[in-house]
């Protein structure tokens, strides 16, 4: 009856938030592996470049001992099946979210019937927080520091200045 | 790193349907433990008594070795606490449920920091179909084979023959 | 290349509002035959009586040729079976509107494949019209006048006179 | 330039949370004057009697010199023609909320021009808490300490109390 | 009292769906003729080129005889007055849909009141399926086969191939 | 008790819609002193120059003694911050709106606690208009008359033969 449930949660996290930190530790809990996966976007330029990414997320969850940092390109199924991975967790925020999210879960089970998509609800209080908002935040001298690990802000910092 | 995570997935099932069906066995193969947690509310009446409820579902699940029906009353973080369950499995459909459930997610995080709310993605062609919609379906004399198996089909037929 | 599709609104009509005559004249315009079917529901009790209902909807339907009003119990789709319907017209409102419609079509469309339900949007300055806000406004002395035609506003009058 | 503009806050307040609180706050920091009206529906069989709820609310807003607990029956915007108040203030929740006070905005906005319906955000930690929430939670002995006042606690178990 | 009513089914068809195609079908039982429309918009750039998209669409419903794909640029309602055409066909998908669906709606309507939009629910098992999503899926490697025709399977593979 | 609330009604007003015009005119008759606030957004490129938008929202608002013109870049709250305002006004229209608006709303409430955000219902015949959507009307040669007043229109016209 033991159950050994590989799981993937995957995003840009082009910054990773507080939501995210929740979501990987809760999932983590929950799931006997748990792999951050970062998506490699060719048609996206991010803010923070994938080896600062690779390096924050895999400090963030050096803590627990089943969460692995990795990441893809190509489409997130094909991932699961050469990991072994059966659950595609998402963090559910707004409806517009939703209704997204539902899509890409259907595709997913479409192609995939063996990878799950399990949802969790977003902490209230970080509901609104979404890594575009806080890279716009960032850009324009707002304070960010509610919505990322002080790790995370320095990289965001460091970043926009780079960019000036 | 093995898990051995006991979830519920409680609800009034009255009656089952095959959405509720495919859940619970996208659920089985997630979890070590599932508890299928029929609730008992006095202030609804059903149009299936608890029993049948009990006996329909029990038929139904008895494939998978890792599924209890049991049945419920008062708060479901109550009912975690005491059978050492962690997570809370629930079917998403429409927007409408998803505002209604994240709202009870919230809650039973309130009570419970130790119990997490899972959603699972109803498959597209039963996410229109609730109990209510079979119920007022049979009722009219509509058909209903396709919402639910047949052995909760005479379980309804039977029913609304005792209600004339 | 001629289409000669029979098409029907159906409802409460307790009472019909000014949206509801709106979605009458589209609907009569684009299709060869219009049945405005009220539906009798034994559960629910309405403010007007079946007769009120027939005689309202049929003196206000009187100027289009191609409208009858009806009424009928049980499904919708048995009632589109015996009078050669096919398709089902519903105005659309609000979201949350949107939800149930489409379920209703869903089910509509497995009971019989035949019967197409198409939406019409509500006019934008009636959107939030309903029979219920209606009835509720007239109950506690509010002016229904923009929302209901002249002889539904006496009727309502006339029935909540009855009720006191 | 100097407005003195009056403005109402309505509701059932059955019984008022740290949501309805947070909103009187805020309004009252708003408007010259803010009259937290509670309205009386013969319809609805409250928990808590109208006198409780008038010294619940009387008590917890005592604090602000520019807040008035009344209570009203009928339509709310005779309420705002007598007491001569030109704004409604509103807390907006979830989507499903939104269309609703939408509704009921733009039908009071018909009733009588003079009065604007105000929507407040409701705070992200409260966004899911609704009186009723509150109610069955308490009914079933959860733990509603984050959602009410003291005050309304002992209230609400006092009431529940009385219905056993 | 025979109708004669001429529809459009508008879109960008890049590339056409199933679910296009299954409202297509519907569209043309419905109404005596039905234009399937492809706008040319200067300011996107497709993966499929004009006149590979008129070729598939005209093999796929060169079963009907009442159905004729055109082309047309500038404003919808100038190309239904331009062809007598007064119904507007649109699917609907998601909430998100629904709500740009009737902004476009009212708009037209305001534009040309002789022109009426209909909305015909996508089928549930298609409902998440769009141009977007089946071009991402394509390019990243994924199977489309579920979502397009043989011939427009065909036609984004050698769409794909001459971007490399 | 009397009020001296400073708001704020910030937007990019390309171009301002007789919906913005009527924010404006609801909102300038509840708040002490309105400004409203063009915002400089050196990532979008606007249809219509800065100075032309300052020029004709100043035309459209002369009549109101309380309502400043003004321009921002940066964060509203810091702008906020500088003009003492307490009260950022923001128009609703459909649910999609919604959402994106509670999100800043929160987000605005982190930065500066006391500035608080109120939404206003758009008015039912205009809640489908955008700046957006009158923009691409005209480029298509749409009437915008509706939508816009006359010295706007001259504005848009202008515009778009400058861009040809």
């Amino acid at each position: 009856m033991n159950k050994n449930v590989s799981a993937v949660y995957a995003g840009s996290f082009d910054p990773v938030t507080l939501g995210h930190e929740n979501i990987i530790k809760r999932a983590a809990e929950m799931f006997g592996m748990l792999h951050v996966a970062i998506g490699i976007n060719s048609t996206k330029k991010p803010l923070l470049d994938l080896e600062t990414r690779v390096k924050l997320l895999s400090e963030l969850t050096k803590g627990f001992e089943n969460v692995r940092v990795m990441t893809f390109s190509g489409l997130l199924v094909d991932f699961c099946s050469k990991e072994n991975v059966t659950v595609s967790v998402r963090g559910l925020r707004a409806v517009s979210d939703y209704e997204y999210e539902m899509a890409i879960a259907h595709v997913n089970a479409d192609q995939e019937p063996h990878v799950e998509t399990v949802f969790l609800p977003t902490l209230p209080h970080l509901s609104f927080v979404s890594s575009s908002i806080v890279k716009e935040l960032a850009r324009l001298g707002g304070d960010v520091t509610r919505y990322v690990s002080p790790s995370v802000l320095d990289a965001l910092k460091r970043a926009l200045l780079d960019k000036t």
